[in-house]
């Protein structure tokens, strides 16, 4: 009884080459959504009036006491590492988050990317203590009760792995994997928390003191140096991740954030904050997570991350099913603060029209872009590009790479670029 | 090594009657914030820098599919109902977000409040349709996958059970119960899913049409009729919550989203939107849901919720750990739009102050609001109230008892009080 409409709308306006329609399609409720709806041609002469499904002609399941994903949706989980881990080195590695499988902007901490170097401790919260020492008028110890007590902060971020994308700039061909696998190591939470400025003007700051080391109580013992500035400004000791306590994989009991740095500096677990007068040099900012330049010295602390972008809807995986309205989305974010525009290109480049973002658009924190897209069934190159509220726009992957000496694969903000083929399929490609 | 802070810095001045202090100790991070910081006194003599705890010195857990909360947190579930359900009925009822025990503003998935009329029916979402009919120019069907190729919108916004804070309106004494027991039935997602109105268009909507009545695919077949000016706003049909597919309790694969409307009308597992010039006047529309007015008529279609608010931190079942400075915070959230301010009183309502809010503030989404609190160590009776951007003001409990007959419980919004006794103790208190 219900049947596909025929009548065939006008579509808005091409703003740019390949069929790219004006943004304004999806921020308003008018005729012309309408009209692009009815192109998209998804109604079906079925009727579900009439008969009942199955699951109607039974009593459903009970109430339990925390509820899971849907066992139709088992496939959605986090992306682990293709080979089994070295035995012994079980705890060090990561896990990605599966973004072309999600929508929105808050990630579920269920699949909440891990970043860890030797696993995740079990820690006793009653017993945890996080020290606040060095450069300070007189050091502090807290447990989790006495930080309950302080004024709290809750805020939407993300974090991002420093080595996120790194396989863009480290391979000469495209991989063509999906966009969880080269992008994951991102996901975005409400975090609440202590400001770490309130804790540290009660340990009283010596004016000297540029840097603070934090040291995780995980049996890395995993540290890294952060500059005051940062802890003055947005830097959190956050203790809840959308709505509940921090889960162990984000480091149960207590984590340092620093909204915008490289993940590995937001120390999980931390047990100590050791307020100095210079980075401390550990390890993990020295061997690692510093960047090899074209005169082979290695840029150290660039923490911050610059703007970036991602298209998730189409990405590699996905067919597209025939010329048509397609909604092009994806994030975009960046360290600096707010996304301020995202332009998106069908081709290659050479044209671009400008994504409507959804609200609202918060500073360090995943924003999700939409743009109409009319596809005529012929080949075409999809890229983003993020512009932030500094004025920073993301550079394409030859810019990008042309920065560092040959394999640096730290802090890529390069486009990313999908092609369509003609049967649908997408494929990662470099442009 | 480290010890506690003894000097007493001058704390700002009170702002209402009983300690409230200035919001801005919470909005500014200067030396009051540091004061009041010291006066918690919670820094200790010990050291966390002896020795390494005994998580340190072994290789932690590994990686995982998908995350769940640490076991050191099992208690933190939904509320299940006291008493076992009678047999045949195990599905009807409901289960509550433990509203005390959490954060922020974000309810996890796994702890949104279940309201279920015969249980959650097992849709396999490749069978599932959706059916548009009625007064339309033609009836359209949906399946999942054409309605994941429709433009789709992320918003924050609150679910509340019409029935939540009941136990208030209806009990002679106040029940000692935690806020999640009394308050639970309310819940705050990222929800992502196509505008109903785009759907509406497609099929073409009949001028003479005033309401739309939904059917969900469960095996109570629940039916709601609501507005079709509000299917024109803002309603939706949710695919995505916080990010993932929409979880089973919650709809999956899709559920009708009225923001700010009474929970009960956001049908869960939709399959059927009959498109009408009335009401139908459906069993949960007419038997229940609907409020005894004092002249005996019952009142029907007040769909719509008012503005409400909720301190949590303290409430029922915590303790003070002695006098001083506290941080007072709760949830706040209006049906009609944005809060526009929340004031708090210590003295049972003879004085306010105005508490600072967590941004951004969302139009019907939960709000979280903080207050600094010197408590003098006396009995007092802490009270909130929220006014919306509409400039309704949330009533006092007996103000909303006055509006209805006897044990008409559905919408209540009055004020919730607690009591603060000399030693501590926090109970449940009519103000």
């Amino acid at each position: 009884m219900a049947k596909r409409r025929n009548d065939k709308e006008q579509l808005p306006e091409q703003v740019a080459g390949n069929g790219l329609l004006h943004r304004r399609l999806f921020l308003q409720s008018g005729a012309a959504v309408a009209g692009a709806a009815a192109a998209l041609g998804t109604a079906q002469a079925a009727s579900v009036g009439e008969a009942a499904p199955p699951w109607m002609l039974k009593q459903g399941a009970p109430f339990t006491a925390y509820g899971v994903p849907s066992h139709w949706r088992t496939n959605i989980t986090r992306i682990l590492a293709a080979a089994p881990p070295p035995p012994g080195r079980e705890g060090a590695g990561s896990s990605r988050t599966p973004l072309q499988m999600l929508e929105g902007t808050i990630t579920p901490a269920g699949l909440h990317y891990e970043r860890h170097h030797n696993g995740v401790p079990d820690i006793d919260p009653d017993k945890h203590e996080l020290m606040i020492h060095g450069m300070v008028r007189q050091p502090l110890v807290f447990n989790l009760n006495s930080l309950l007590r302080y004024p709290m902060e809750s805020r939407i971020h993300y974090v991002e792995c420093a080595g996120n994308s790194g396989g863009i700039a480290g391979a000469a061909e495209p991989q063509q994997v999906n966009a969880g696998v080269l992008h994951g190591l991102l996901s975005c939470s409400e975090w609440t928390g202590v400001k770490l400025s309130v804790l540290l003007q009660e340990a009283g700051l010596d004016p000297r003191a540029t840097w603070i080391v934090a040291e995780g109580a995980d049996s890395a013992g995993m540290s890294r140096s952060f500059p005051v500035w940062k802890a003055n400004d947005d830097a959190m000791i956050a203790l809840y991740q959308n709505g509940e306590p921090i889960r162990p994989e984000q480091g149960f009991p207590m984590r340092v954030l620093l909204p915008g740095f490289q993940g590995n500096t937001n120390v999980k677990w931390v047990r100590r904050l050791k307020v100095m007068d210079g980075p401390v040099h550990a390890r993990d900012e020295t061997s690692r997570y510093s960047e090899l330049m074209p005169d082979g010295k290695a840029r150290q602390f660039m923490l911050q991350f610059e703007p970036k972008s991602l298209i998730l809807k189409p990405s590699f995986g996905m067919t597209m099913q025939g010329p048509g309205v397609y909604e092009i989305s994806g994030l975009a974010w960046s360290g600096t603060g707010r996304v301020r525009r995202v332009d998106v290109s069908a081709d290659g480049g050479k044209s671009w029209a400008q994504a409507a973002l959804t609200g609202p658009v918060l500073p360090k924190a995943l924003t999700r872009f939409r743009l109409p897209w009319n596809w005529n069934g012929q080949p075409a190159t999809l890229i983003s590009r993020t512009t932030d509220e500094k004025g920073l726009v993301q550079p394409g992957r030859t810019q990008w790479l042309a920065q560092y000496a040959p394999r640096q694969n730290f802090h890529y903000n390069g486009m990313q670029a999908w092609g369509i083929a003609a049967d649908g399929k997408v494929s990662h490609v470099y442009a």
